[in-house]
């Protein structure tokens, strides 16, 4: 059972920043909205794996709570415990684990709450404040106590010390103090309210369901799953606040250019999410596509590394005429890390997860083609199984540039030395993996693919593409305090 | 805002009992600290069952906690958990089950931390802050946000708007704006402080372990079971703060006439805990000698309800001649309520955890010895038990004055009309319960026992004896704001 | 929380032989007889508290059963499991810790179930089987296959291999196989069967609830917390058939003497319980009187050993006129051994569970009365933190005699080399126990206050007092194969 | 007997699925051979998903067990639970999840276990005996008793009463007995044992690991996941005994022409299974191919219900070039059935599951590919997920033939008249599930995919398709018994 084991708990006031890639979702206007939240969340899972939590408000019962590890589907499905989540508005988060990293705790699982002189609200944060930690230094040496270790709680403190007198009003008060990405659900007693960054960094949209509801998504499946009606995106900078069947929209940023998160339509997203009016399943399959064309090369089968590289798989299969084949099947009852339990089977690693379809690629010259590279590590272990397997040739082919450069705006990335990529050069890349080719897609043929013809607009780039060209929209002032180098004028031209 | 536990949470023993809400224990100068504390929190379990929790620090690890709902035996007895809380500092606390109350969430469990821009520091309280909606309201009203629905939580949120430079100090800013009972646990990185309110209504008492150690801990039992030798008690009003074995104390509150609770000494304390230098059990055993000379009966057996009455039984017995029996059985096992699944079997009630001798009582009149009368339904149980083993005449002999009021420091009483000696005198109680005799023992006759050979001194008394005697010593400026009335002059009378 | 440990699972066919102390319980005529069972085991859970099952049958819904490790009220109390076992027959059985043993699984808990080609059947059996292993071994060489390492198994294994049309004849059939000591409840789909070895060495009583209800319970403790109505004993060699409220009596096996266990009266049953028509307390209370008789002192205070020394202990202040006091405090939250996390504190052992109230001791000359001593070590520890207390002397008075041979019919004692008294003389005892004076009760002064007038009659012994003579009434067959020595005649003259 | 389980156990996936029921996997010869039993059976676990369980076997420990609901990744991947597994040789089983018949009980699962006068020895069945109920009674008249409900029980009594001097010989004796299908692993002290029935109906393989180990495993992805080399299969009605790295092949059943499933190539066996020499993958895809051929249709998309429709949309593609799309995508976080909460949205149904790429299919003509119909229920809800997203005609084309029949040979099948085929021609159902167009691959069709170039030899077929031509090979007596119809010669012809 992916249940939370009970020594997760045992770090509760850990300061460590966790910059999760997370999912909000939020429902107003119909009967046990929490269980719609449940489905909600359920589809936006693959944002956040580790934890989940629900607030409801119920005029009768007020605000009720429930924050557990692990899988909605585990968790959010009891009926004890919806039952305990009544009335007509509830919102919810879904959490990225952090595997790896010092142990969460319960504290740390949003929506975060607050209790307010004007009555209580609760907010969910998609995204990562790049000013946090100045933000919570300066809110503690002014009489705040943390309870969490996460920077979104940050916002619940602006909130409390602002002066205006309306939830929305101090909502945008305090994210007006807050620099980087954020999509943001709240919830009042009476009030559903979505908020995006003036870059409109991570996704939300808007859903109509029934008669008189409404919903708040970070994707469209989120809508899919419960029946709504997408409706249309939240802009960049744009705050709405739906109450009693209305929506009222307001602007409280200065305006600026739009920069969308390009790694949503490569690997974050849901493929059968629409961005932009454009399905991501479809912009993927465009990079395959585009991939064929920029990196052709002689094989007899195109495989795709499972299941993130299979629409790009079926894109360059199509555009290259080469035949495309499963020739690596993921094992599907791998829902969380097995833990090899001695030192003699701790090798096996990738094979718990995937296995190479032998009489397949036997003897076969094999086009692999995976989403993106990171420390390159899992390329070299899937390499050595085709090999195993008897493959002729092994040849690469990345759906996106190379990852260079960490990101800041609430994706969870190694530090820039792991990064295989801000190490090496293709060719040292392809040697280091140990493959016969290797080719990543160029960012302009990634903007193609994603719809802008003419490629990147190089004097205002169309999306946020940080990690791949160093080129930050949003000075990571933290991260610099800490010790983390931009890239220079120089290393930029 | 309410949370649901996964666990089922009814509180443990009788419901026709006052509940002590709170023990707090604190080491300094151990290795492992927390296994220390777990172990005082053990012995310290009679006054709070619901949940525990433990706040350790160690040099290299920092600040460390476990929160856990249930008993210490069942949670911090575990080798898994205990590693998590290493460290040569560490304080606790039980809290008891508020049963019929709004679900208990692991917010409230206590102790409480906050990050202050000086370092953390965590505290643990025992006793009830009788301005505690006020000063909640106030901090609310100046940006705070308030996680737990604890009043003991407002002590943190103070602390965090101090402009004192240490913790210590922040502590007396704090307490000085709390109005009514607390005894204080608190510790940062490197002290341990103790602190009691002006009154010492609540006890706290000092002990030494090994070469360099220090311990503080709600009742002597708690020194006895770490083998912790008993030094003194911390004094009404005094705060000391414990740091590299040596103690500094210091007085922050103006001073007052102590008026330690009454109470502790006839039910909420071990029998084993020496109180101002008076074994509890001694005292008890006296007030059945004082009650036998107070109302005396001809009756073939003195028998104890189990286990509060039997001190006093013994000490009856002993005045009377009358020999003693244990005419009650308790179940042993009879750990939480046991939950009667069937309306069929719903009114056994208080026979799954007493049983009566019927050899040993058939044809006899019988004493039977309680320590109190709240509500009266479990008398009116015992008293049919009784009967029904075919006893000849049943002459009930309470252990302490009438409770006619409620207890606002620290001890959960029903509302004042829920009292049974608020709403009858004695003969009319002695007729609801239905028994041949009921009398309890005098206020000066308890003083007595206690040791005041001249009773009580109604122009200072030397206790609270507020649920007695209607004469809050604070004035429980919350409860007056919603409606409680006190007692008035005349009535005093 | 007292849950079963997973790894409990771990040992699963293991053929320990597990020689328990254990409760029976069974119901027929009421609606939901499951709720009535989980009542009865848990007034029986100090006869076993390791694990309890129960097994009921519906005319509609047939067998359904569930075991499960960790106490009654812990488990039988859920109202999502009772109402998996409806029906208006049902049995159970609580199985006592077999501590330090190895672990034990789920599918040693009893009842065990049968089915055979007339219908299913349940049985619990209460007692030890003496040949036990040879049935075993020979039921095996004949295609049996056990599940379970409990030697209670062979009965239905024994059952299923008898020509017999009916259950209760297969039973009877089986039980004459068996050698040793059995109280046993069983139930078909109609009837409800209760059994007891031709000596009667473990207790079985009958009992009447409601119009058309009939209870089998161990002990009379078990018919109060229902409300049921004593009838009479299940006599020693008779069989019992209750169907339609009516009762068939039989007397399957050849007739024998009584034996009654004498340690029920001693320690196992509870003080509340009834046993041939005497209080078990009024017993016990009358051994502490004929010790103060055997074996006076003078002392001080007399206190008792908690809890099971209390009964005694007030006989001998009676009779001696000493006072009575409890100076020794136990801790009721004590459920369970509580695991000492770190060497450290290790050796606290005794002191998590009992404390000595020292205000009352010091200076003190105190006699301690205690049920038995078996290894010793407990009074040893005993002794030292009552001297650490301060008391001036300590003096030991045992409400049995030396237990000095092991017990081979259902209860579980250490080796004989284990056992103190079989090692050493009183007086070696009382010098490595280091007390200033042990006595012991006579073996004619414990048959005097079991009621036995003339005390023991040697010739033809009233009860079972093998542990205490060495005279086995039932040859220990499998024991002395494995090389047990009974006494010699002449060791026994 | 029906004992409730704590955990709620559904059946993970789509419940219009056929249900393999089991996988069986053995080790000998490697040290800590429990863990590559876990392995093996992760990589099996498509095979059974309700529950698993692992025997071993140390010279020092002897025989260990542990039996677990749910996932193989959720319970023997905890070193607590492998370190009392210890020993090099071990087997394992997991099972079919049971949904909607009685609660399962941790007694059924296998292996099972018998202690034998010659040792203990455990077994684990894939399959079905189809007269195990005439067994069942026989052996229960015969004095056995049976533990679980499940039949593969019967081999462990069958064994204990045969008069063979080794177990060996003993498992013979009793599969000698049995009809129907068995793919059987057992093991004793110190043997690993596989057998396989005369038809050869259930798979069965044999894999060298290390220097001296040997691996028995239903499918070759079960070797893979350890990094065992294949050596060849079990043949039908041949047993293997592998000691001490040598294996000894007997045939100990009379000679049969082969059956082996044809279903397995279909559906049950993974898709990077090779069986006969064969990609289970590629017999997939051949089926996509032939069933282009057999029944074209104009249209612009090729979609597989995922995911196991997968492999022949894309041999379906390949041949009619019409392009492949992941037209629906399934949430991976399905691991098993969410409960809906509530009426509300009950309906919702396999939205939870899949959700179709709206801007994909919209306006296209459509082709789904889907690997069988049972009930026909999903089918449906899948046709109007895909016309709710607009596209403009649904054409399904299905990978097996019409599943007409039950299976009684270890495969969970509804009852013949749930089967839609059953009760309707191909018109029929095309017109109640409500598509353009629907096809099933001809049985031919399916015979040259799967190798036989000529198609079915109707006088002997090759494969066991009982499912699809109601020609069983082994005469199903116990459903006989109950009433099942098996096709008449007429309806045969």
């Amino acid at each position: 059972m992916t249940q939370p084991e009970p020594h997760f708990l045992s770090h509760p006031f850990d300061d460590d920043k966790l910059k999760e890639e997370c999912g909000v979702f939020g429902v107003i206007g119909v009967t046990d909205a929490a269980n719609f939240v449940a489905l909600g969340l359920h589809a936006l899972q693959h944002r956040g794996q580790e934890a989940g939590g629900i607030v409801a408000h119920d005029p009768e019962k007020g605000f009720n709570s429930a924050h557990r590890f692990g899988y909605v589907r585990d968790n959010f499905t009891k009926a004890s415990l919806m039952e305990t989540l009544p009335g007509p508005l509830a919102i919810g988060h879904v959490r990225y684990s952090t595997a790896g990293k010092k142990a969460a705790v319960i504290r740390d699982i949003q929506p975060f709450f607050g209790e307010f002189s004007m009555g209580g609200a609760a907010i969910a944060h998609n995204g990562n404040l790049t000013n946090a930690e100045a933000l919570r230094r300066e809110l503690i040496e002014h009489g705040a106590i943390f309870q969490s270790g996460s920077d979104s709680e940050c916002i619940i403190h602006l909130m409390a010390r602002s002066f205006q007198k309306t939830h929305a009003d101090r909502i945008a008060d305090a994210l007006r103090r807050c620099e980087g990405a954020f999509s943001v659900v709240a919830m009042t007693r009476t009030k559903l309210i979505g908020v995006r960054d003036p870059l409109g960094v991570r996704p939300l949209v808007l859903g109509r369901i029934g008669d008189n509801g409404y919903v708040l998504s970070s994707e469209t499946c989120g809508l899919d799953i419960i029946g709504a009606h997408f409706v249309r995106e939240i802009e960049p900078g744009e705050m709405v606040v739906i109450q009693d069947g209305k929506i009222e929209s307001a602007r409280p940023f200065h305006q600026a250019s739009p920069r969308f998160c390009i790694f949503e339509h490569v690997y974050f997203s849901r493929p059968d999410s629409i961005i932009g009016g454009r399905s991501v399943y479809e912009t993927r399959r465009q990079i395959g596509v585009e991939l064929a064309r920029e990196a052709p090369v002689e094989a007899d089968l195109v495989c795709p590394v499972p299941d993130s590289g299979t629409p790009a798989a079926i894109g360059f299969s199509q555009e290259s005429g080469i035949p495309f084949a499963l020739g690596i099947t993921r094992n599907q009852y791998m829902g969380r890390t097995f833990i090899e339990p001695t030192e003699q089977i701790r090798n096996m690693g990738v094979r718990l997860k995937l296995n190479v379809n032998k009489s397949l690629v036997k003897g076969k010259r094999v086009i692999l083609v995976d989403d993106s590279v990171v420390r390159g590590t899992t390329s070299r272990k899937i390499k050595e199984m085709i090999l195993d397997a008897g493959a002729a040739e092994v040849h690469f082919r990345i759906a996106s540039p190379p990852t260079a450069w960490p990101c800041f705006y609430g994706v969870d990335t190694p530090d820039r030395n792991k990064l295989l990529a801000a190490k090496m050069t293709e060719d040292e890349m392809r040697d280091w993996i140990g493959v016969d080719s290797l080719k990543f897609i160029s960012l302009d043929g990634l903007y193609r693919a994603a719809g802008e013809a003419n490629g990147r607009n190089n004097a205002c780039p169309q999306y946020c593409d940080a990690c791949f060209s160093g080129e930050y929209p949003v000075v990571p002032s933290d991260q610099i305090e800490k010790g983390f180098e931009m890239k220079t004028q120089e290393a930029a031209e």
